[in-house]
């Protein structure tokens, strides 16, 4: 029966019609603050919902209750699905790398061209049996249209190769059967059928290849599932597979169509009522127009199917297959093996990019160059706080911190198991607290700032980046945090100096009135009659021209005490109110940084200021410490 | 209560063991061809099923069943979550016009920054309130954390603005408990419940604005649904929100930690116990870690949710905030007005692109630049079958074809609809078949080939494009089709000339033996004694130097036949298989384009060839048609 062409549109302005009626899709939202939303220009009464296209309703679903436990099977459709839809198909050198990169990541099974159809498929094929560069362990899958002439090429592609998968398919969607192929529901399922038998007829044409079938109802999201299943059943009845060579059924969410809670039901569905399941592979091969692919194949896994097709990083026609990576690592992250290895997303990305001449984003999961990023600052500090709150816990139990348990905030995969690094995580802007600035201190200088000092920087920081308006990167904050805390020090002065060696560009009169030249400290046997002397060269209040050299001394109960009375022969007051001092690095000539926050000044002009001081004495570090706050009190 | 910091690692290193025990994890695949994958060397045991974490089921979900109806509330963060996360935060100019396109994309709502904490944002919330930026029916969101201090700052930046919404949040994860607060759930709870204390008592500060709360139970995903229901109604108990004035409880999928239908269950478990529920909206704030942001969206609002948060084509931390641009025109194509105006597609990118300096990637949903192509041959011909059976509906019911119902096989949507064209649609590469070729000769060169003769020149195509390995454009197959079937005419010499003038530059050799130089045809009442007369240049089988012109004469029952039985006289067997012919362009001066199916040739040596020919008499472009067979067969 050809049925009369515009018939699907009767059917659609029906359907349209009756939704207009329902004016469900002009009301506002339920429940909304303000003013409410108004309706847009957009021509939304040109399109059909998908249930009224194709009505369906599977209430037997089991699948939202389920979770993810294994790895399906993985099937690569780069080179046939991917390389057809690229503005300059792969030639046979990127084609040879893109294999290389699929066998070395571990896919079994890979769709490989349409052979009947591209020269340049042909001769890919014939290349990789030839040149026996198709492992015993690996299965490649071929395209054809079942017609007698290109099945029989198809085989003759075939020959010599040891296992093979011919896959054929035709188009059973509502609207191609009518507007496409013009034929009822019953001549597209001969369509079927007949490919199925020829395949079958012509099949001494490959001799000595152990031949698979699989069948694609294309457009399978466009059609009735009861249909898809009534072919697919009947193509079964003619291949007859058993579960020791089973063949492969594969749904095709060929244009993404609506939310994939309904393409779950359809493979549920399917997966429930096929003809001998148990010699049935079920296979997914989703697109994502609607970019719900991903979500898509992961319910339809949840609902039933065995296998996967997809592309790596998402190529394929239009807005792509699904992408492979994603799929695989959404696994790892539940503690499940992907049975392929993204050890090396970094490179992985170079050789798609490079095969594919399509740039991904930088924010595609788990391989754009932002995701493992964080710029704000309380995401800065929970991660801060995670890593070490992992390393604790590994050190802890005496573990391999690699392979310890990752949990993380804001971090959902360990960037070092897929090629990445932490180095990139923290990265500040005018938009990131003080997290961020103190991660990068503490992970590349070695200064780990307390609480209230983060604050005080954090300010200065925060100027910095209010002012210059972009990425505030490590250099920035280590110059600003010297030039605010550190002293300026001639290279090699002092065991110090390496570590501020790089400020003698930076102006003297921003270091200050005082600085420390020498310190000789003595004490008894307990440390509270201790005696200090020091040396201090004082620029006064107005700069370096009327530096003098002043010697003072003073008595308290340990040295820092002492400098404080010392330093009330200089006419200063000052309090400390909490101090800090760790190793820089580990072994016994490690610098010190010492943190120290002192109340500086007459009461009525007094103030609540931090110092920073750095040396291999621990001593000399705290005192540079005051100096540091005096100084800056004094600025 | 401060918990030991590691106790979450006691918790998942439990969770893990238990898992390790399950070997499903390891499994291969229940059924494939084949031989079996291998385990891969990922460190799948560093991770922690989802479940295991924060364990939920729901088997009381409804949502699997439902369909989406209308527009959700939106609220656009590009302005805060969007702009913190990039490396480069947006300069007052680039926000206002991230602004002004946020508006005339009809938001009406829009989180514009964290004043309390950047300048910038502080300064960019004045500039908008008071240049009275804002429009009366939008209105302003800022976020803040609840510290005295910063609501004063926060309420400060309000002044003036005629409503706002303040939204505070703080972590509730299981994790960020454990290792960031280190308090437990009571105390964490009292951080919510405080905070909105302290934003009511605080609320004076803002006199003259009319404001809302939203409050964000921060990391969601990873909290107990049970624990954040106590929370967010702990919260809402200090609010006090009525049906008139509610306040927005926000679930954010901060990390998007699994499969959507486990958010979508948390959903729906939070719309089904909150309190006060008719005063609350309940709003969705998903990230994209796993690539399923969009669909846990549109999963979430099935489950009840009212409003959806997120940014123009998925900017925001790491992989992004859900795409709001994807998730309206997913809407507008289940034919729901999305309450948004995206019918300008292109330009929003190059904003977007602008403001964030972020390219995005060319397979986008509805926006990337090759989504609407379509390369392989199968799509060309249903999309070009598509597009006519619609044309034809819409001329049937007499209706605008802009606004006929869109139903195209693999174009889920109108290209016009969101900024696009159709040219780009067909693109030909060595992948594609017949029927790219033919859409591009029918859409840019009135040229519509009979199907046997798409079938001859698709091999020429597709030699050229196995040859070159790259696409074959429009003009490419211009070229062929011309140096093919066209013969080298001297520009302006016919009426014809324009349509081939630009022919001159090749090889006249190339053309063949015979050209039309002059026609007569005369015939009496029935056409069946028409006698035709022409004068035709043959240039003998060599070529080009031995051109001799010769006078033939012929009769016949029209001027075709009697046309073949002229050419006898230069021992030529020619016999017309089927013929096609059709105006070029509309009005009687158009050009008429012939196709002629002809055999030609000796018994043994016939064969069955196609000829076109171009002019703008009819006669003449048939007659040319037989020439340009003749000519091919010769060479």
């Amino acid at each position: 029966m050809d049925r009369d062409q515009s018939s699907v549109f009767d059917l659609a302005a029906v359907a349209a019609g009756s939704n207009g009626g329902n004016n469900d899709r002009l009301l506002p939202p339920a429940r909304f603050v303000g003013a409410p939303q108004r309706p847009s220009t957009m021509p939304y009464t040109k399109y059909v919902a998908y249930g009224k296209q194709v009505p369906f309703d599977y209430p037997d679903r089991t699948w939202p209750g389920k979770t993810l436990k294994r790895a399906p099977r993985w099937c690569s459709v780069d080179l046939r699905d991917g390389n057809q839809a690229l503005v300059d198909p792969m030639d046979p050198e990127r084609k040879l790398r893109f294999w290389n990169l699929l066998m070395s990541i571990g896919f079994k099974e890979v769709e490989v061209g349409f052979p009947s159809a591209s020269s340049t498929d042909y001769d890919f094929i014939r290349l990789l049996i030839e040149r026996e560069l198709i492992p015993d362990d690996v299965t490649i899958v071929v395209l054809t249209q079942a017609r007698e002439h290109l099945i029989r090429k198809t085989y003759e592609a075939l020959r010599g190769a040891k296992r093979a998968v011919v896959h054929f398919y035709n188009s059973v969607s509502v609207l191609q059967r009518e507007v496409v192929f013009r034929k009822d529901k019953e001549s597209i399922k001969k369509l079927a059928t007949d490919a199925a038998e020829l395949c079958k007829s012509l099949e001494h044409d490959a001799a000595g290849t152990d031949l698979y079938y699989e069948y694609s109802p294309e457009s399978f999201s466009g059609a009735e599932p009861e249909y898809s299943l009534d072919v697919c059943n009947a193509v079964i009845d003619v291949i007859k597979p058993t579960p020791e060579h089973p063949m492969i059924i594969n749904l095709p969410n060929t244009v993404e169509m609506t939310t994939p809670n309904v393409f779950a039901d359809q493979v549920e569905y399917m997966s429930n009522n096929l003809s001998n399941r148990d010699s049935v592979v079920l296979s997914l091969h989703p697109h994502n127009d609607e970019g719900m692919a991903v979500a898509a194949t992961e319910l339809g896994m949840l609902a039933g199917a065995d296998r996967v097709e997809g592309c790596l990083l998402g190529n394929g026609e239009r807005t792509g297959n699904v992408d492979v990576c994603t799929i695989a690592l959404n696994l790892l992250v539940q503690g499940v093996d992907p049975q392929l290895d993204f050890s090396d997303m970094p490179e992985l990305r170079r050789t798609v990019e490079y095969c594919n001449q399509i740039k991904i984003s930088e924010r595609h999961p788990y391989v754009g160059s932002f995701v493992f990023t964080a710029f704000s600052g309380s995401h800065q500090d929970a991660i801060k706080k995670g890593l070490e709150a992992r390393q604790q816990a590994a050190l802890r139990d005496n573990a391999d911190i690699e392979n310890y348990l990752w949990l993380v905030p804001y971090l959902p995969i360990d960037p070092k198991d897929v090629g990445g690094s932490y180095e990139a995580i923290i990265r500040v802007n005018s938009q990131s607290g003080k997290g961020g600035m103190a991660y990068l201190l503490k992970t590349n200088h070695n200064i780990d700032l307390p609480k209230r000092l983060q604050v005080e920087f954090d300010r200065i920081v925060q100027h910095f980046a209010d002012e210059t308006k972009r990425e505030v990167r490590d250099e920035d904050i280590w110059r600003l945090f010297k030039d605010e805390y550190l002293p300026i020090e001639k290279s090699g002065s002092t065991a110090a100096a390496g570590a501020v060696a790089d400020r003698e560009d930076s102006s003297l009169s921003q270091w200050g009135r005082l600085k420390l030249l020498k310190v000789s400290v003595s004490s008894g046997e307990d440390g509270s009659d201790t005696e200090l002397k020091a040396s201090v060269l004082d620029r006064g209040l107005t700069g370096v021209d009327e530096a003098v050299e002043r010697q003072i001394e003073g008595k308290g109960n340990g040295p820092l005490d002492a400098f404080l009375n010392a330093l009330s022969a200089l006419d200063l007051t000052i309090s400390v109110q909490d101090y800090v001092e760790h190793a820089m690095t580990a072994g016994s000539d490690a610098l010190a940084a010492s943190y120290v926050e002192c109340k500086v000044g007459e009461p009525a002009e007094e103030r609540v200021i931090w110092g920073v001081g750095i040396d291999s004495s621990v001593i000399t570090s705290t005192l540079k410490a005051i100096i540091s706050a005096v100084n800056r009190f004094e600025r």
